[in-house]
């Protein structure tokens, strides 16, 4: 954890009241901020439920709510769950320089991915995150398969 | 051109009415199509003008406007445009099967990475939709730019 500056800790620490936040309202439980330097410039959380949109995982929802952005060269993306193929591409395609991951054991694969286009990533394995996750598994399997876009009802993602 | 159904001429034609309709609000011109067997599940364009959304490209839009979804399995995704990492990670993660493309010449890149994951691309090359980005680049450039997320005012993009 020792790569953690304050600020890191703090974003990660908002992913998971982003995550249990939206988990409450009956969603998918993944939240997400973006920070500019030293101050948060937006922050977002899985919608698929709650705004029956696909498109919205945590990290898109962040994105959107930033809105339209010069550029994203001085932004850091803090996520709770690592990114699925969508939101690796995207990170990618916006150019976001550094990605810190709360919990990459419950859901991961594109780290690799985005490291070898340039991109910084930490994996902090908060285990408050990480318990969230295997709540949903436990609690609405069908739900997180239906997110990362899998046709059948195994417990855990791919 | 052999390799295109009716359904297939259909949707890329109204891929290019989108495109234009948002080129005509001042927006991107970028516009998408899905379809599900013989029938249109839903369509989109480019909103990154019009709704200040840096995440709404066509595709995510009509993706966005499709809803919720058990199974992308036995959709085809129509593009305007050649799909930026953003939405070939998308089309990925979601696993559409199969991708048609209007214009890679204008922009272009990702037909590979989506080939190297099993997903049948089709270009086009649709010489009205080719046009319409050419018309963007000379009289939007830095729009473009900021679709794309080049921080700079060259002519076309990456």
């Amino acid at each position: 954890m020792s790569l953690l500056s304050d600020l890191d800790r703090q974003a990660l620490s908002r992913c998971y009241d982003l995550a249990l936040k939206s988990y409450e309202e009956g969603g998918l439980p993944i939240g997400s901020v973006l920070t500019r330097g030293s101050a948060i410039l937006a922050e977002g959380h899985n919608r698929r439920v709650q705004q029956g949109n696909p498109i919205l995982h945590g990290e898109m929802d962040a994105l959107q709510a930033a809105g339209r952005q010069k550029s994203y060269a001085d932004v850091t993306l803090y996520t709770s769950l690592s990114p699925c193929m969508m939101c690796a591409g995207t990170i990618v395609q916006f150019g976001i320089p550094r990605v810190v991951i709360a919990d990459a054991t419950s859901f991961g694969g594109n780290e690799q991915f985005l490291r070898d286009r340039g991109i910084e990533v930490i994996v902090a394995e908060d285990p408050r995150c990480l318990a969230l996750m295997q709540r949903l598994f436990a609690e609405r399997p069908a739900l997180w398969n239906e997110d990362i876009a899998e046709d059948h009802c195994s417990g855990a993602g791919a």
